[in-house]
């Protein structure tokens, strides 16, 4: 056989990964791209909570992982498709956004043999968006989302970060706020970002949108109180335009108006010609 | 009638809001939960370039706008409510991104009267995820969504959030960041973030990504090239830790990893332990 025989008779062997999004966790939430995906795979490979939402069904192996870590887990995705398997790597959320996406492509750059691979990635709704949706518009101008894990990042690039964000005033989305291995940091990140802003900032938090157990508390920076903050929890903080917006029924709404400081004009003419 | 049956009237008289988000086009990237607002609509109300997305049906009215603003349109959705439509705002995108929601919101606050409307947020895939699902995983880590438009904003406030974004080493994703009225502004958002980052960080240019004119760049600050981007472009600048990975068939991936400077413990045990 010549070389591109050899080569084309491996690649028939060879699966595919799809880096899937399962969303927040509601039907009416998970793409119908991702539904595909899941429904096409051989192989489900990701964290045990995220596994059990995809119903078993014949041909389905599920590889549910506990404790183990994600990059053994995007190995274990590389193996089982150069086996000629069709593995679906399933993230809660977006897998682009803190999840699996990045560690797939970790282990691609460390391993050369996993080059022979297709990986496609499966985006998903993220907890940021979900959270938004019930709250109103928190994200109605610029902002940004920051993991508060130090499990990959120093403490000190967290607070950097709080400090860069709150000098650009940007509105935050707080990823990982806390867990049974860090009750403290939430906390630690309100006390910082209380001597960078305003305590009458609004903060939400938004816990497991979405889900059965969801809970939404509106407070502000000053009283906003860590022990409310746990392991389901995303943690909005406002920029110094966010405020509350009184609705139907006397439902507080969170909004980030468009307009942001003294604008020479009032009113743009074309302002939605941009991708969305 | 007492008040309150004045009322019970009134409310049985009222339609709703439902905020929706159409995601970048194609129909694997609608949520379900938007495909049944849109089914229950009897009003669509939105920029003429997303109310023709929607297909036609008996029943359903189409508003489609081209140059009136956004506070216009969400006032009109109102009315159109009060009167007992069920009217559908349509977005691209996310409406929660630089969309029709923090608009909706801006019209209820500003007008008592519309209290009585029951308003819904229904949220969508972003640009910005669209093109990190193309692209790899380039908001592997810590991120940032501004906004280049300076129509409701001062520029010097965009230069202010991109030099933040910058110090604390965010990964970019920059929404507008071009139309006809401005052509010039990624020229100059380019040249700040030079003096600020090395010229040799990551950009691409992710163009109308989902649609038939999808177009994918990769490039560097140092070399970007602002007359490539248009209107339909969503602009991503890497931090310091971002790079390149090659895929299968040689392609290559925009990788921003988990982990960011030096940290203690190798990998974490509980990381997937948070909403998504």
């Amino acid at each position: 056989m010549t070389v591109a025989e050899v080569a084309a008779a491996v690649a028939t062997h060879v699966g595919e990964i799809a880096v899937v999004g399962l969303g927040p966790g509601p039907a009416g939430w998970l793409l119908p791209e991702a539904a595909d995906a899941l429904e096409l795979a051989t192989d489900l490979v990701g964290y045990v909570a995220y596994v059990v939402r995809v119903p078993e069904r014949p041909g389905l192996l599920r590889h549910a992982s506990d404790n183990r870590v994600e990059i053994d887990r995007a190995r274990h995705a590389f193996q089982l498709a150069l086996a000629g398997s069709r593995v679906a790597v399933v993230s809660g959320g977006d897998p682009g956004v803190f999840a699996m996406a990045a560690a797939v492509f970790e282990a691609l750059e460390a391993d050369p043999a996993y080059r022979s691979v297709p990986v496609r990635v499966v985006p998903g709704l993220s907890a940021l968006q979900a959270a938004a949706a019930r709250l109103g518009a928190p994200f109605g101008h610029d902002f940004c989302a920051i993991s508060l894990s130090d499990n990959l990042k120093p403490w000190a690039v967290v607070l950097r970060r709080l400090a860069a964000a709150a000098e650009g005033d940007f509105v935050m989305a707080l990823y990982n706020p806390a867990s049974r291995a860090r009750p403290l940091q939430i906390g630690q990140a309100f006390d910082h970002l209380r001597g960078l802003k305003s305590v009458a900032t609004p903060v939400a938090f938004a816990r497991a949108v979405g889900r059965p157990d969801e809970r939404l508390h509106l407070t502000t920076l000053g009283e906003a109180d860590a022990s409310l903050v746990d392991m389901a929890t995303l943690v909005i903080v406002g920029s110094s335009e966010t405020r509350l917006v009184r609705g139907q029924g006397g439902r507080r709404w969170m909004l980030t108006p468009r307009r942001y400081g003294v604008v020479p004009s009032a009113e743009p003419q074309h302002r939605e010609d941009v991708p969305r």
